[in-house]
């Protein structure tokens, strides 16, 4: 297990950096990562490279047992590059520069800009490919931060058009896909396509925008690549990894780490402005990155003090880094590195809080980080080489969710806040979930949902039609079936190409506006529940009735359904239920799909449970995200790997508290 | 009467047409709209046009006694006429390109966009003068909107200052009449005069912005001019018409339907995002466009099911439809076009759905519209040539309207909200109204509310005299007679030229901003009132005052005063009153003018009675907005048209349901 | 004294000269501000000078005793001019021109527009010098004024850069200072260093951002510096004045005002939107403006009706103009001008409404002026060289508002509001407050506050503590002493440079959002108490502590304490406590600095008290700000000036009542 910070010596005078090193070799530190916004140190003026500086670090490190990940310097070109060519800045929609004096000022279509990155990359690829210390490389930094994926300048515009050129190779192909007869914007060739720019209303053609934003993900995902394989070719046995993030949607990620050795993300769990913290948006985001290359990853980016740029974000109390720390590792975080050393005293992020405060001197984060290296130091050997494991997939379609954010339906729709309702049903139940692509494997699960599923291929059509018929178990909801790949609507009846999987069809269908609702049954529970955001009027072919809407001129007709197909069961909802009937609803296909836990231990709410497994053996990381203690229930005698202790029956875990526990055989 | 709907055949494969064209027979249409946005389908490479799909489909039309409606095409380019001519692109005011991929992207001040819009109308106006199953002809499409009027364009700046050239001849006469020696603003030339475009802050000179407005307005009109005389030169017995958008004030719709055979417009009561939908708005937008030709009008696109661009709006229920296409007819529509027969596959309108969903199927939608189709077949012969009348008029003045939009005196204001307080009073009481250019003829009125009136010219205030001193009665409220016709303030005491008129004098005033209101006392009635918005420290000269403020400074101060001026009477009403004292007021105001109904029928509220009269008879519309079943109470016998029995006493319309009562005797 | 109001003769027919004359004489009248807005009158054509106009008003305004002070007219070039010098517009930061319409269309940086100022400046100079009516000069109107103090055009960036290169001389000592490291920004000329203009995310360098507040700030200085110099050679007998913008902070005012002759405001109390108008607000602004040349100043724009562009402002109630204007003197003022004398017929602020209404007749504001204009011949004498004296200081610092302006910690988090608790709670106590630059001398002051004093110099520190050690108190709160004078965090644990004479350091800190808050328990006061914005979890050293948090994870931590060093005492406070614990605090400081007045007078809340002094001998105001009757006791018997009486005892003050008390001593 990589244990380490994000270090920016180049911040700090040289004589500090042997403390430092000291420091962090006493919290237990064995990585670190470097030089990821170092150009202009690197490269101050054109053509003349420096690492000197770079290579004193990384002995001094090493000397004391620290490794280093490296990360390209591409997310902040100089100044001096940037005066030489204007063409690199992103434009936005109205055609404004976006200059100079953040980060991320370029456009990645910039050709001019790729061959100095290109330059930088391989100079460094060079001189550190034989550096033991190096063991891996981070290309740029979290590509599209701050709306930088989307650009609008003339390198965009016309590599967007030969990006429609290749995908339709005839213009009245693409004429026909958008249906451009719609408002008289036929065009005649490629050179006439438009980027969706600022117009008299903001209501571009939906399929055009939605190759806009598949033509900005690939670009992203090019320019990774050029890095990629300058690096690969000249250190091939250093890995490679690029810090995401987590529910961030502009980048279709399944594809960018297709290209990287192994996933990362920058996981700020108190970013957040509210005061109630939901743990479980920090749980999926884990789950999303694993499901990225369905894989362990690293956290490149923990949280250590309080985040802010001009405003601050609230202050960790004690022993909330510990816990958000195994909670990731819980996840599959083989790698922690918390953001980072010591608070900065310049820049843009002064007041982005490090484990030390900016007087350098350790503090209580310091004892905090350092208590996590030292249990580490006893339990990384163990944990090492387990994985998660789950009988549950949840489907997570960058493709979908674009067309939501395109065409939300409802004033402040939002997919990713109805993606997280199932995610939420799952983590309050503590079912071990997958996040996957609409691509991966389904027939590992005994239950996958695919919410808004609203553009679908014949291929997937086909793939989950197969999967139900020989058993497996699906949700689909509302939209489902209406529209195909390309954004245009489906001239079938809903949910239409899903109709016989689900065994019914949708007659009409209308909008609850926030703070609408209505009344639902669910049969067999007494009492009225609601539902939201949207009504399906559903007529049931061969589906049963779970729930029925009890209200407006379709009272009576169902709201929640289950198809029994081949082997397997088919639900479908047609609303956004409210919580409590999203549980019945869920608790009822969880029954059907057999998906819960056994590992024999009861926990109240605010305890998550998520295990490892490693050889047929479950480690199983009990976190207490409450402040205050809690009583579990151990129904056979545990390993308790952090208290190095054996445990069984009531067991008082305090507030913030974490437990690991062994014992168990594996838990999906 | 026509009945129809809004077709696109270019959306769909031709194999479909000839089932579409069966469907709508079905349905009893008789007419659709065609080609308005098929330039680019028309004339696909500059100079080429193909109009023999559009004769196919006319044909075809024809084949099932459908006749046609022809959209110019203007409101929509296509991207090889533009790529041509940046210069026709709309600019706003910090000088942006309102660029390509929507619809309206042209400014109506470009010469060289008129020369290519000349063309393609001539061509269209010669190839279907002489085809009988073409009817009419619709300008263009909904001039305005998506704030499509005012542009910031250079063709604009100089098209502007000619405009102030021609009305002020002399450099000086514009500069004394703006008041430029304030802030220093004095132009020695026509030249030197600006657009009201991006400045340090959003203040500009108030008769400037008028001047703009009234500038961008005449653009509009003269631009729709050159193609009805294209049109009128080929094919005069053709109607022309435009579909315009009721309350939409951007430009002075009585110059724009001057031009026109046929005032039109676009009616969507669903469009809004509230649950309660006032029917009180979509009547007064069917009175304000009979208002403009003082004459029968056309529903254009007449909502079928719900709209929505990226958001949806809420889905018509059952009967819906069907209630407010009688409410249209009820107010004097001669032609009903769904908006429209299909919703479409692609493009930016996906969303707004229409008679048939995407998949093509007869559904509930279309069988509530051939209900009414059916109902029409048998009735409108009776209706026909029927026509509203009113004792009551509201003058709509455009100027005043935008003195108050560029200075809105209280923060959130709202002209038109203030004025439909006075139509939501008629409306309730099923009092006929209608809404007038203050340039028409007063004298066929027993009352005329003339809201905010506040710039007057000498004419207005003589004819509003006259006719008050001749029996008229008319109410005039806060602002009136402030200002003089070009924005600058009379240099004298409030109520300025019409002080005589309504007997009194304002020695001060103020604003009372959103949430505060001051106590009122209506004379004679017990309890007090509130007024808010405005207060008017009145000093009456004359005039009687019906009820006075009870609070503030101004405690005791009149606040509603009549006038007797001649034979006839001047209300005053110097605050926004609420519902309960305007009933009060109005009621007061009523009595004097005598504008009671007498049509002999009693109704709860919900239920909206509108009369259209035919050789001395009426046609009574009982139109139930409520889903639930009411009672009126018939005090003599009717014929029922719809259900073809004769009603009387105690009769029970249920939920969204219509009678057609006649018998009475005309109705005004 | 100086009494009268800003007056355009140039709106006016100049048949209507005299009576105004006449009026304003009648009115007790002795000065009008006249021409700073009639460059285009005065040049209306290049290089064409015609001041006859002006002459003639002058002379007749000085046939009824009333002195003049002219504008020079920079704030309105005309139009002629601009269409030469494109470039002299103000950029906004995305490039966009801000044209022509408003005022103030002008940066500061243009060499051009510089020359054409210092020839109109020359022009009128020399012109009036001898004028024995001009008594004095007021350059241009409201430097700043609606956001024209920064800029991003072209000449800003140069002049930016020479700026730069004169603080810093060298690049790297730039570098240096800003950290430019961080992000990769280093720069390798000055030419290099950018405005922080639009960029990708709003997020630029701290140190560059303050760096260019000050280059904005000095730049209007400098613009300011260039006429001030024309005309002091050219009349050096003729004061020199500006009316500056009370808590306005985007020019650093003290710097503006020590090159004038005497401070001016413009005093607007009834410019809010809220319904309860707080007069501490005008209250801590006039002692703002008294702070810039510690001197008595003229309120150059003093409301009379109700301001207003396009949306209108509160119109005062009867006797609060005489409230306001005597509240105005009290604090210091030596002229009242108000604005203006008549309501105008045109332009872009027809609704901001004069003491005259738009009809030109005396009505009620006139008759309260005349009223104020009486009372003021009869004492103005008396007043006549009296001043304000106090024994607490509050400093003022704009760098350290800039600082919070630019990173405000927590959203929605404001300097000047939090300033304002503790000038509110000496309002409230009848405690004179001074209200100073961080440059002024601390010794003449018995307590002196320094609100979020986040950024401090040595000179400040050792200052401070030579103050404190001699006997002096001083209170700090939370972020005292985190930066450098440059933005820079300091690597010292909080409170810095502080830490020896507050006695404490600040192991953590963190934000406390909009609505949250924590309970504190103050030593000795039974209860519980909130305190909210940000939480220092203080360790005292030798501090006493006197109130401490009792909640969350730091309760029993120290939030307000007191340390003796030297002489004195040093208080601070780490967080922004609720009012009634702001008391106790305030009271606790208060009783250790003696502060307390001894004029005799006990008062109501609602009724202010404020002593000028002269001769060892007070007058006190005595402002009735309610609008109901109020009883004050007075311990010992006054004179009572306006009302010419003896007044001892239980004295009762009408609503919006004034007195003023002569006979105690000197009051401080």
């Amino acid at each position: 297990m990589y244990f380490g910070a994000c270090y920016y010596p180049e911040h700090w005078p040289e004589e500090r950096w042997e403390t430092d090193a000291e420091m962090m070799k006493a919290a237990g530190f064995n990585i670190v990562r470097l030089a990821e916004f170092a150009w202009s140190k690197i490269e101050r003026y054109e053509g003349t490279f420096d690492f000197s500086w770079l290579d004193r670090i990384i002995s001094l490190l090493g000397n004391q047992g620290i490794k280093v990940i490296l990360g390209t310097p591409s997310a902040t070109p100089p100044k001096w590059l940037m005066d030489q060519h204007n063409e690199i800045y992103m434009r936005d929609m109205y055609g404004h520069v976006r200059g100079f004096g953040n980060r991320r000022h370029y456009c990645y279509s910039s050709d001019i800009y790729q061959t100095y990155v290109d330059i930088i990359v391989d100079k460094m690829a060079r001189h550190y490919a034989g550096n033991p210390n190096v063991v891996a490389w981070q290309t740029d930094n979290e590509f599209g931060c701050n709306d930088t994926t989307r650009c609008y300048c003339d390198n965009c515009l016309s590599k967007f058009q030969a990006w429609l050129k290749r995908k339709y190779t005839e213009i009245d192909s693409l004429n026909d896909t958008y249906g451009t007869v719609f408002w008289s914007q036929i065009y005649n060739s490629f050179e006439e396509v438009v980027l969706p720019a600022f117009t008299v209303f903001p209501l571009h053609n939906p399929s055009l925008v939605l190759d806009y934003r598949r033509f900005a993900s690939d670009s992203v995902i090019d320019f990774q690549k050029k890095q990629i394989d300058i690096i690969r070719a000249l250190a091939p046995h250093q890995s490679i990894t690029h810090n995401m993030m987590g529910a961030f949607n502009e980048i279709d990620c399944y594809d960018l780490s297709a290209d990287l050795d192994i996933a990362s993300w920058d996981n700020y769990p108190n970013l957040m402005f509210t005061k109630e913290v939901n743990p479980a948006l920090a749980a999926m985001q884990h789950d999303m990155t694993r499901g990225l290359k369905q894989h362990n990853f690293w956290v490149m980016e923990h949280q250590s003090g309080q985040p802010g740029g001009n405003i601050m974000f609230p202050t960790p109390k004690p022993q909330e880094l510990r816990r958000w720390t195994y909670q990731s590792i819980a996840h599959g975080a083989d790698g922690i590195l918390y953001f980072r050393w010591r608070g900065c005293l310049f820049g843009a992020e002064q007041y982005w809080h490090g484990i030390l405060n900016h007087d350098g001197k350790p503090g209580r984060k310091y004892r905090e980080v350092q208590e996590v290296g030292n249990e580490l130091a006893r339990i990384s050997a163990i944990i090492e080489g387990s994985v998660n494991k789950a009988k549950v997939a949840i489907v997570r379609s960058y493709d979908n969710e674009w067309v939501f954010e395109i065409q939300p339906h409802v004033m402040h729709y939002s997919y990713m806040e109805h993606f997280t309702r199932y995610y939420q049903y799952f983590y309050d139940k503590n079912i071990q979930v997958d996040i996957i692509s609409p691509d991966f494997n389904f027939s590992e699960y005994s239950l996958v949902v695919l919410p808004n599923y609203i553009m679908a291929t014949d291929e997937l059509v086909e793939k989950v039609n197969a999967y139900v018929r020989l058993g497996g178990n699906v949700i689909f909801d509302f939209r489902a079936g209406a529209k195909d790949w390309n954004n245009r609507m489906e001239p079938l009846t809903l949910p239409g190409k899903f109709a016989e999987l689900l065994g019914l069809t949708v007659e009409e269908y209308g909008v609850l506006n926030k703070g609408e609702s209505r009344k639902v049954a669910f049969g067999g529970v007494e009492g009225s529940f609601t539902a939201e955001t949207w009504f399906d009027v559903i007529k049931t072919e061969q589906a049963e009735v779970l729930a029925t809407f009890d209200e407006d001129y379709f009272a009576g007709c169902p709201v929640v359904t289950k198809n029994r197909y081949g082997q397997g069961h088919a639900f479908y909802i047609g609303s956004d239920l409210e919580p409590a009937l999203m549980e019945l609803t869920l608790d009822e296909v969880c029954k059907v799909a057999e998906t819960e836990a056994s590992h024999g231990i009861s926990a109240p709410k605010g305890i998550e449970l998520v295990s490892r497994n490693k050889a047929g053996q479950a480690y199983i990381f009990v976190i207490n995200h409450t402040v205050l203690s809690q009583t579990i229930q151990l129904h056979r005698s545990f390993e308790e790997l952090l208290g190095e202790s054996v445990l069984q029956g009531e067991v008082v875990i305090e507030g913030n508290g974490v437990l690991i526990l062994a014992g168990a055989k594996e838990q999906v």
